[in-house]
Parts: C-alpha cells; sequence; structure tokens
C-alpha cells in the first residue's frame, strides 16, 4: 500500500507522519516512511539545489525537472522494491506536489506537467492520498513562529500558495476514489485521531 | 546564430571550441561560448551530481531528466538572451547529446525523450550542429593518453558508448540540413581547420 500526504507550507505534513508509522507499526504492519524531494543518497544532493535560497533564479522549468529527477531516483530505488515485498510505504509529498506547486503555482501547461510526472515515475500512483488542507496564511503563519526551516519554495508569494490550495482541491474534485481531504485547522491531536482512521479505512478497503 | 558542437568522448570538442571562438572574435563577432551540462551557477551544481562517480546507482530516468534540468536553466538565464541580443552562441553539447546517450545509449523510448528535451528546451533549436564523429575506442583511448577527467558518464560500457554513436549518426541522416559531420581521427589543426570552414559557411548561409 502507498499512501502519500499531500499539503500546503505548514499543514503539519511533516510533523504527524513520524506519529502514523509507530501506530502502524505498533499494529504489526511493516512501515517505510520518505520525504520528497529528498529519500535517496542523489535525491538529497537535488534537495539542496532546490531549497537553496541562493539559486533564486531559478526558472521554473528547471525546478519542475529536478523535482522529477529526484522523484525518478526514489521511485526505482526505494519505492518500488519496498512495495514488491508488501511494505507500507508513506511519502511526505509525492507527484501531486508537482501538479499543484510547478503546475497550478507556476501556472504551466498542466497536460506537460503531467507528461513528465508520468514519465518521472514510471506510472506509480499512489493508492490513498491525503490533503492536509490549511489556509495558506495560517500555514505560512505557523511556519514561521515555530521558527521552521525557511526554503527557496516558502519564498514564492502569498498568491503562489493559494493557486498551489486551489489546485490540490481541483485534484481532489478530479480523483475523490484516490483523495481524502482532512482540515489541518484543528488541534493537532484531532488532525493526528482523523488521519489514523483514514488510513485504517484505507487499509480496510486494499 | 546558435552553433552546438556533438560527439563521442574524447572526439575533442572542448579543446577545439576555444580556438573557434577566437577566430570567430578575430573576424569581430561577439561569441559566447557555453557548455552542457552546466554554464550557469545552477547548472554547474547538477553537473555535479551527473558527473560524480559515487552517484553510479543514478538511474536512466534521474540523469536524463537532470540533464533537462540543467538545460532549461542555460537556454533561459544563457542562451536566449544572448542570441536575442545577435551574439553568436556555441555550445560544447545541447539536446541531441539527451537523444544519443540518454535515447540510444540508454534505450529509452525516443519519442518520451524528444518530449522531455522540447519542454526543458521551450522549442529552441541549434542552426548549426557539427558532429565530431570518432571511433568509440580511439575516442577512450585518449581520454586515458591525456589523462583527461574520467566522469560517471564514460564508466559506462563501450557497447553503450557505441549506441551512442550510433545514435548520432542516425540524427545526422534525420536532419541532413542542419547537421554536419566532421571526422575527429585526423591530425588537430586539421580537425580545426575544417570546423573554422563548416562554422563560416554556415554563417554565410544564416
Amino acid at each position: 500500500m502507498f499512501i502519500t500526504l499531500e499539503g500546503p507550507e505548514g499543514s503539519g505534513k511533516t510533523s504527524h507522519i513520524p506519529y502514523l508509522v509507530e501506530y502502524l507499526r505498533e499494529k504489526g504492519h511493516t512501515v517505510f516512511p520518505t520525504r520528497e524531494p529528498g529519500g535517496t543518497t542523489i535525491s538529497e544532493q537535488i534537495r539542496d539545489i532546490l531549497h537553496d535560497l541562493k539559486n533564486a533564479e531559478m526558472h521554473p522549468r528547471t525546478e519542475t525537472l529536478l523535482y522529477q529527477a529526484a522523484r525518478a531516483q526514489i521511485v526505482e530505488q526505494v519505492i518500488k522494491p519496498r512495495l514488491a515485498v508488501g511494505e507500507i510505504v508513506i511519502s511526505d509529498r509525492y507527484y501531486d506536489s508537482t501538479i499543484a506547486y510547478q503546475g497550478y503555482g507556476h501556472q504551466q501547461d498542466l497536460e506537460q506537467v503531467r507528461g513528465l510526472v508520468k514519465y518521472a515515475t514510471g506510472g506509480l500512483t499512489p493508492d490513498l492520498t491525503i490533503l492536509l488542507d490549511l489556509d495558506i496564511e495560517v500555514g505560512l503563519k505557523r511556519k514561521i513562529q515555530n521558527e521552521m526551516e525557511w526554503n527557496r519554495m516558502d519564498a514564492y508569494t502569498v498568491e503562489f500558495h493559494q493557486r498551489v490550495r486551489r489546485g490540490y482541491l481541483e485534484l481532489v474534485k478530479q480523483e475523490p476514489q484516490r483523495w481524502v481531504v482532512v482540515n489541518s485547522d484543528q488541534k493537532w491531536d484531532d488532525v493526528q485521531a482523523e488521519l489514523k482512521e483514514v488510513i485504517i479505512k484505507g487499509l480496510n478497503k486494499k
């Protein structure tokens, strides 16, 4: 089973995943958490280029291609082999991030972006994708208040991040059977409880 | 005018270009030499990942995407603006390298690779492309004898490099109006003289 978490900056994906992994392991599952961009030696080198604030002159097409490069490597080296032996893989972001950020956010041609994503993933689609939905301004404020790492992507305009969020909601509409939306503007414990429920439901369905 | 030099390892592209640039400058042209992958701060960071021998586990799709990312950046940041003000840009490798190495060499789907290349370049095609053609074994021997930098791409099998060369010759057949083949298995001075002649002819035609 391949589960992906998506959402705008500050929506809490990264803080929730370790607890979900722990919970599933206690239930006897073998779980492998990954993150994008990154998760392999090569992909982490690419992540450094993508997140470095010094690389502000990066063109949107360069950015899109770098994300796909990091993704192609983690899919082949980590995700596919883990799924093949029956493990649960939970990824902090996957290709929907590209469609939301590089497609909707940068307003690139969506069909072209989908073509790149298909090449990068070799067609591997998640079984379940959870959108941790949150008002953009609340999310960015959270990142500042919690003194979280501030990277080159965060530095885009609020309008950019709003297009990203609308993009996500559009993706949910297009594929409601794959997506579940969880409101991230609740107490952390309530979000965590809802995430666990959604995942258990997904596992039972599979 | 946008001129690209292509060819297998050891064919001498990199050693010839500075003299061609000098020659054209003496004739009063403004010439800008670039190289791929590289040529911008971001693209050089990508080049380091691509060439690092420690990254031997790189998947062919990752490799292909990284080359496109480096290319998208140099096209937008360097090549297009230079061409726009009427300069001559001479590039050591361009997208034909991707079709030859990642397409023919790695035996990936050529249509898919062409799609990536088109996205990365935004459709920018060279006016003149010169293939410095050379027997693969002669080229690799040259690299060893001259103690040239040995990178991750050079470390592929001889069969890989032979597919690359056959790929180049196939590309020449498909677009004879853009390509000129120069035999690199001659004295260096003779190759240089032929290159100058080909470029002057190209400039006069333009």
